[in-house]
């Protein structure tokens, strides 16, 4: 990640405030030991007509990867921990809207690293579960662990 | 409009290239010279469920008005003149993606002034037609003055 200046970190907390997406998916992937991936994302979204100038945003970010949907619209996204670690400890201080999801985040983060078994497993889940709360997701599913 | 801090300009020129909106409408109206009223505006826009957060986003700059669509959608909307102009003039050093934008809007609202006839006021209405390429409206409709 780049070394940038506190004004361009403040608008990047401004951007993702204001049309981007931090939230953790639970893919059930029977590869992994509890059934389940764990798939942190921080994403940004434009309109694709302004790709070129888009470019320039993701620049000063600079650890994601950008994709166009079929449906025209282009998502910058920042997947890997490490990246997504130090990405919201240089914005978060000036979130104000996403304030939450980045401390539940970097919460999860934290308590996935310290996953020892089934029943640390389950509690990883809850919090995950709480993004729904925070992003106003249509899917109310609920993640249980078979038993 | 409040003082704010350079990394408070530049979180709001953020949330604006994320989710915002720069633009001029031309509203027929015969109780207007050339039959047009010149609406100028910047909106800011959230989800309802934030609203409370939305309104701490607001508060910086303080100086529009804060509606809920039937959708669901808040709407700040900074509309008054001298708003837009000191608005622009504080976050356009930090705007990427609407640069063009709120430099198109700040010609406009320059040459506004200087109306003095229906060939000056014509021009203005080009101008004006300018913020359909940038903002990828799906109305294509060019205006045109009535002979």
């Amino acid at each position: 990640m780049l070394k940038i200046s506190s004004t361009q970190k403040a608008y990047l907390a401004g951007f993702i405030d204001g049309d981007g997406s931090i939230y953790v998916r639970l893919k059930p992937n029977d590869d992994y030991r509890y059934g389940f991936q764990v798939s942190p994302y921080i994403i940004l979204f434009q309109s694709a007509k302004d790709e070129e100038i888009f470019k320039k945003v993701c620049s000063l970010i600079n650890c994601g990867y950008l994709r166009k949907r079929k449906d025209g619209i282009l998502e910058y996204t920042i997947g890997r921990v490490a990246d997504i670690k130090s990405f919201l400890e240089m914005i978060g201080p000036y979130l104000i809207l996403k304030k939450r999801q980045a401390d539940l985040m970097l919460k999860i983060l934290e308590k996935k690293e310290l996953v020892d078994n089934k029943n640390d497993f389950k509690k990883l889940m809850d919090l995950i579960d709480k993004f729904r709360d925070l992003n106003y997701s249509k899917k109310r599913k609920k993640h249980k662990l078979t038993p």
